[in-house]
């Protein structure tokens, strides 16, 4: 008795087929409606209701694709994708990703596949030198650098240690933690799964960066009030606007009041490639971790999030658990990673091979000049808007990302980023600050070109509102 | 100005190649040692120490696969893999997988992909009549189904949830969590991250099973020591043995007390889709969430964890967090969901395209003919085991793992495992429990046959030593 499988020259055949698939995807991709057309409900009524109970041939699920899944997928690799964030899924990270599935391991300990672990310190190690990171967050010094699934994972981690670290001085209730009013909600999200009851939102100024004497001020209430300061974010890049906190002057009110300082570059970090840049995130040397996305800007598909700790003592301290199973003689020697001790989960896909074949695939010189072409495509935009009476813009663009409104407020504003949708050709994102509704134009989708912004530009030009 | 990347027909060219390449890896991967004869540091000491500056041909990188990749591979796809448990990586996953990546969507928001979540909900709902669980869990009665990164990511939000529901009458340091000692490191893990400082290990009988009284006076103690129970984890197939909780005793006290019952069925799950297992889950309508791994036994590669809640209200309350850059009126409805409020991350990827693969390309019955041929050739090897003089078994077989040790004790016992792994065909994990080491045998890689148990069991007979 045994049961039904592929064979080899199945998978290999079925294989070319899914490929095939997706070379047509790309392909057609840009003829497609950015933002599909459908509603609540309308994908379930394509599907069975049950389970099949035999098996389907694969070209049938392939067919599938098409008539099922597509009709409802938002194209986020669209050349007109200006909404959110970008996420990178270039062929080369797809394919380092396929590799990955193909080998199938789970890489929690370093003996649970050496390759794994390895591969990762090492490409986490390049990555310090490409983004110019302090050379002692390196897993060869004392900090180090793991992957893990998002930025909310790495910041939540970041939490989780902080909280750790100070167990034995405060309950979770008497804590507190601070970032500005423009954080990313994995912030919010991060402090309270990790029990923060207390979190301070400090202001921001006319550029949307966090203001160091509010901070001051901040600790100084809470400290009087007889709580416990335990971390502080600085952002690089908020989502917002990209706005860019001074994590110099945060890192120095962190060091002298004892706090964590976790640094969220999630998307901006990827910049860091250019020289040209590193001046945003002037005093790294005084942050306690760092998280970047390499599947927003850096070309990698989804999941891909390095973190790195400037010391990786008491993030081990913090999610270390040992039972018998999990015990060899590789971890008692000490001289190896074991990354489940660096992360929430235990289990772990072979990211780090994505990683690897897209910086081999590129190469520095190629991230470098797609994150400038990308930045030269968003000023260029940012000057056609300002020098338009209809437009103001809401925040300096320092990498690739477009803040705007029209001045006529939010009426007209919200009428043109669900016009500019309602085209098919590009989907942006409309978003709000104290003065009211804004759209955010982010370029970065790797296939994006300046035809691209070109048409963008054409389309607000031709649906927004004159002023009145 | 732009920047180089690959045309399509490069990807296409080189996607045939990646495909080849896991092909030819899966016909050899028998002849392979199933763990790398490597030391610490030797992956490394092969790649250059900065990354490339220019871009490298793929051609380099695939080869770079062998050369410096596969040496250090622990082989989870061999199919002499008997250690921890297995991890599903099926042609028909890794092409869903590969699609997935290839769509690149983030479907965070119902918005933001609506193929993603509505195939996530009714893959999830699937499984529900598959698997015998409770109707109410659908995404369309008032629980619901969402895919998780792992079983220690679901776990640690089944805490977190059960931690928020009660912060209005007790500080986290006065909460008390239980589940029993033969749990997961992940329930130990969860808890910590959490921020629980109460847990309490429950003894278990001679079947390593929860003893429901001990929980009941466990539960008792805290009460008049003035803590709050808040949760309580049954295992059904625990990592040690495949040990099964009494859920329906453990639910009936969990009602009782108002405590939040999670269930942990990472491995045995899967078995679930058998009729004839479910009778060791009888209960599970007193459960408030539950997680099981496609990605172990269920043919699907790894992330794919599968997680429900009988009333999914407390977990969105927990986790919901609305920013304006994330509101849109598809959310505003009520009528879809957002998976973003049923996770920790914000991120996700398209992760049910593969288990909608694999649901269709195997079939529910060829899923369940999978199921019990490796519990079948698990209750052999127990047979023979059971019938040698040198061997006592540990724990029953309810599933696919069999558990023994030599009569010797300690010494041969961990002298036959680590003879067993050096013989390069198969690889077993070797544990301890209150009389000492013992070796695990898990049954469940898909390419696993009867000749391959019976290799492992001539290895066995041949390694061991003779009773003294």
């Amino acid at each position: 008795m045994s049961f039904p499988d592929w064979t080899v020259e199945e998978f290999r055949r079925h294989g070319y087929a899914a490929i095939d698939w997706i070379c047509d995807y790309l392909e057609r991709v840009e003829e497609l409606p950015v933002v599909p057309k459908v509603a609540p409900g309308d994908l379930r009524a394509l599907l069975p209701e049950r389970a099949p109970e035999e098996a389907e041939p694969f070209e049938e699920i392939l067919a599938d694709l098409d008539r099922v899944v597509l009709p409802g997928i938002t194209h986020w690799q669209h050349p007109g994708w200006f909404a959110y964030f970008p996420t990178g899924a270039s062929p080369p990270s797809i394919l380092g990703d396929l590799v990955s599935s193909g080998l199938g391991v789970v890489g929690f300990l370093w003996a649970s596949s050496p390759a794994a672990t390895e591969l990762e310190a090492h490409v986490m190690d390049w990555l310090v030198d490409l983004l110019g990171l302090p050379q002692g967050w390196k897993t060869t010094d004392r900090g180090g650098g793991v992957i893990q699934v998002s930025a909310s994972d790495a910041t939540h981690l970041a939490f989780v240690v902080a909280r750790h670290r100070r167990r034995d001085v405060a309950a979770v209730e008497d804590m507190v933690v601070y970032a500005s009013e423009e954080a990313h909600s994995s912030v919010a999200k991060g402090a309270r799964v990790a029990g923060f009851t207390h979190v301070r939102w400090i202001p921001v100024d006319d550029r949307f960066a966090l203001v160091p004497t509010a901070l001051e001020e901040a600790i100084g209430e809470d400290l009087a009030a007889g709580r416990t300061p335990v971390a502080v974010v600085s952002t690089v890049g908020t989502t917002g606007t990209t706005a860019v906190d001074p994590v110099r002057a945060v890192g120095e009110l962190a060091r002298r009041h004892g706090l964590w300082h976790h640094v969220d570059a999630a998307y901006a970090g990827t910049a860091m490639i250019c020289p040209e840049f590193r001046g945003h995130q002037d005093g790294l040397e005084l942050a306690d971790s760092y998280v970047f996305n390499p599947h927003k800007w850096m070309l990698t598909n989804f999941d891909c999030s390095a973190f790195w700790v400037a010391d990786r003592a008491p993030l081990i301290e913090a999610m270390s658990i040992l039972p018998p199973y999990l015990r060899n003689r590789a971890s008692e020697s000490g001289e190896v990673i074991d990354y489940r001790d660096w992360q929430v989960p235990l289990g772990r896909r072979f990211r780090a091979l994505k990683l690897w074949f897209v910086l081999r695939a590129y190469g520095a010189a190629g991230i470098r000049a797609m994150v400038r072409h990308h930045v030269e495509l968003a000023r260029g935009l940012a000057e056609r808007l300002d020098a338009d009476p209809r437009f103001t813009l809401v925040a300096p663009t320092p990498f690739a990302l477009v803040t705007f409104r029209h001045v006529g407020g939010d009426a007209p504003t919200e009428a043109l980023a669900a016009a500019l949708d309602d085209t098919g050709e590009v989907h942006v994102t409309p978003s709000r600050d104290a003065e009211g509704a804004f759209i955010r134009v982010a370029i970065g989708q790797r296939t994006t070109r300046a035809r691209h912004v070109d048409r963008l530009w054409e389309l607000v030009d031709a649906l927004a509102e004159p002023v009145r």
